[in-house]
């Protein structure tokens, strides 16, 4: 069997995987509302049969404290590797839900875009790699490969599951590399292939002042005001010229290789690009001295996501408040610990609280940074399927997001991750109107079946 | 007729004069909601009937195009000064009606204090100088000046009417001064007089970046964030040492006088430990180089009263937002006109704007600083009933608030403003378990009483 026989077979039943995605993306599965945990459920259930039923994989539901996995295992190769199946099966909520154009979980094709909750992130991409496998073994008999599958429902919600089961059942789960499909292309027909990703510290920080609110007419230039001490500490954090003020901060940090940077400078032009329309915007602003690829892959980061305080509805109330909240994270890059950061986060606020006000650190979330070597065999075998694919030398990227199970399996399992790109800049990913360019789903199908006989030595 | 012959009355008729007050704070006239409409017209209605019955003024329900004005008018004594007496009816809501620890529409005597809402602001006060009007009638027949009362019901929900009203009628309600009894006392004990209000400009300002909310796993280091920039902004304005940099704005104040300075530092160490104590606060932080007094109440403040942004509900959410926004104010003190004021603050926020955001600023509400000059003689002749009263020296002060109808009276109607003040720290204006410390009222029927008899030259 070859690429030739495989694209044959994916052109024969195109419309049939087609419709099986939309069954899946019909489910709304979404893991962080729990009036949703059937959906999440039936989800799972659904998946589970496919697996069995197509694949030739003996797939379960598999309990969990929370959202169940899927598992299934087939180690009929021996003396060939062994590819651990990642993918995700639970969505983002829909809210705002009035800005879609057509309902979330009525999948709709329009032009060469099938648009749903889901439909990139990431039930397409997982889907097209279990097709992958439908297709290996209904055209050759067998897989190249020993495979195990392991999908979760709570990517969206935290992961906790899939953590505590990967940390229980290392030897079960043993494999040589982990395939995740939730990663993106650099630019439409251009073969990506991600083999870094950010790690993230994300908190909360609290700010207050007096006891109960205040009323300015009387407190005004007296009471310290926690939103005020709040935007001199996080201006402080993250200065205009967007550098990180955290003493210790870049010192942890990998240093870049030269190859690297030739590599984002290739990039650079491109990226921009893609990344200002996809945003609308006219400026890509932040850290002076780095270019746009670095800073968004391969530096870390200091956002504020949220923040709330005092009187905010209609109108004019003066009112000094009480307690001011942000929600803020650092994206983290190779050998920043998550915990060594937030404690020089804690230790920055620390000196930074006026007099007045406590600042209280809260920790919401913890991940890795990961980078995998280009030259593993997977790797390898990866990136010569995506060229026969799309006809073009692959371009490799860093994320600059976490993908929580491939740090997860990196540290616990010592796997490299390969990780094939085939989401869009303009996917609306956790947005309304989620889409998923339809030319890759078959594109990933084709090029995972392509990566698993490669690395299996069949071509 | 003197001092005596007042105190006399006062102390025969006192309980009668608490139990009307009772009446009148148990009709719940909350302006801002409008399911209180009639409640507030309610109440306008039972004092119309009450100052015709008692005092000898005839006084009507007057309306306009919000909640009702009372006017009342007895032009008797010609010769005498007119005195435009003052008063609002109308209350702030009751939420957190939790905290409340009795009803707030059903008065409650405990010890010395009266607890309803309305009881300090501003009924107590109003119905003090109505009943003084009682007195003076009672025992002497006739009143010692002439009197204009208005009094309205939207001093809590922006005061529009009684500003229409006051515009449009400037010679009718001509006189030589206003009596506005709706500020506080020092401390227990202290006769407190007030000579100055701060202005306030009151605005918003939105900060927009992208079009939509951002995954900061992709735009994370790269995309504009509007609660960064506000928080650049809003430390820029305002530094760490309390001062505000808007170029100009300390150069349009007028100059503290020395005597003022003497006030403030005689008042120092009493006014802190009171702030201090109804705040619950161990610092009074602002300003450098400025002492509590004159930072509260005669520098120009700026405040964040709120600030609202991106993703403020439980847990984590990566997002960039594509707007955030603050709600500030700044108070301002003698020839900061506000107008003036808000010009300085936009340019400013302009100059500030960050490359990818824009700053928009909505003015909300506006008001000029007043001061009126002690030697006046409405001033000096209630400074001498306070004395008389209380039996020590009168104390004067400026409020850090602002009250909107000292400026209008001030501006329309050229009236010095006389404020005796009634409030204690600790009544809880505006908040739940409002109280009105009884002996104060009575203190305040006596103090105007004797401030129109010395005032209309009859002591």
């Amino acid at each position: 069997m070859n690429d030739t026989e495989i694209r044959s077979y994916v052109e024969a039943h195109a419309a049939r995987f087609l419709q099986e995605l939309e069954a899946l993306v019909s489910l709304p599965s979404i893991s962080t509302l729990p009036e949703h945990a059937d959906d999440v459920r039936r989800a799972a259930g659904w998946l589970a049969a496919r697996i069995s039923a197509d694949t030739g994989v003996p797939a379960q539901v598999v309990e969990t404290a929370g959202h169940p996995l899927v598992y299934g295992e087939w180690l009929g190769a021996p003396g060939k590797p062994t590819v651990l199946l990642y993918g995700h099966y639970d969505v983002q909520p829909v809210d705002p839900i009035e800005l879609w154009r057509t309902p979330p979980f009525a999948p709709t094709v329009i032009g060469d875009s099938l648009y749903a909750r889901g439909a990139v992130d990431d039930k397409g991409p997982t889907y097209a790699a279990l097709k992958a496998l439908e297709v290996l073994r209904a055209t050759t008999g067998t897989l190249p490969v020993n495979i195990k599958i392991l999908l979760e429902g709570e990517e969206e919600s935290g992961g906790q599951a899939i953590a505590a089961y990967v940390r229980a059942n290392p030897t079960a789960l043993a494999a040589d590399c982990a395939l995740i499909l939730d990663t993106g292309m650099i630019a439409p027909g251009i073969p990506t292939m991600s083999y870094g990703l950010r790690g993230i510290t994300y908190c909360e920080i609290e700010a207050r002042g007096a006891a109960g609110d205040l009323h300015s007419g009387v407190y005004g230039g007296i009471a310290p005001n926690p939103i005020q001490a709040l935007c001199w500490a996080l201006a402080e954090i993250k200065g205009r010229d967007g550098r990180i003020n955290l003493p210790g901060l870049y010192e942890m940090m990998r240093p870049l290789s030269d190859a690297e940077r030739a590599v984002f400078a290739e990039l650079e032009t491109q990226a921009t690009q893609v990344l200002q329309d996809a945003a609308g915007l006219a400026v890509l602003p932040g850290e002076a001295g780095f270019g746009v690829v670095e800073r968004a892959t391969a530096r870390p980061t200091f956002e504020v996501h949220g923040i709330r305080g005092g009187f905010t509805a209609e109108g004019a109330k003066t009112v000094i408040p009480a307690l001011a909240v942000a929600k803020v994270s650092l994206r983290l890059v190779a050998d920043q610990r998550s915990d060594a950061v937030r404690e020089l986060l804690a230790a920055r606020l620390a000196e930074l609280q006026p007099p007045g006000i406590t600042f209280t650190l809260h920790n919401l979330q913890g991940g890795e940074a990961v980078t995998f070597p280009l030259d593993a065999p997977p790797l390898q075998a990866a990136s010569a399927a995506l060229e026969a694919e799309f006809g073009r030398s692959v371009q490799y990227m860093r994320e600059g997001g976490s993908i929580g199970v491939a740090a997860l399996f990196s540290e616990v399992l010592q796997l490299p991750g390969v990780m094939m790109g085939f989401g869009l800049a303009d996917d609306n990913v956790h947005a309304p109107n989620e889409k998923f360019h339809i030319p890759n789903f078959y594109a990933a199908i084709r090029s995972v079946a392509g990566f698993l006989q490669r690395y299996g030595g069949g071509s």
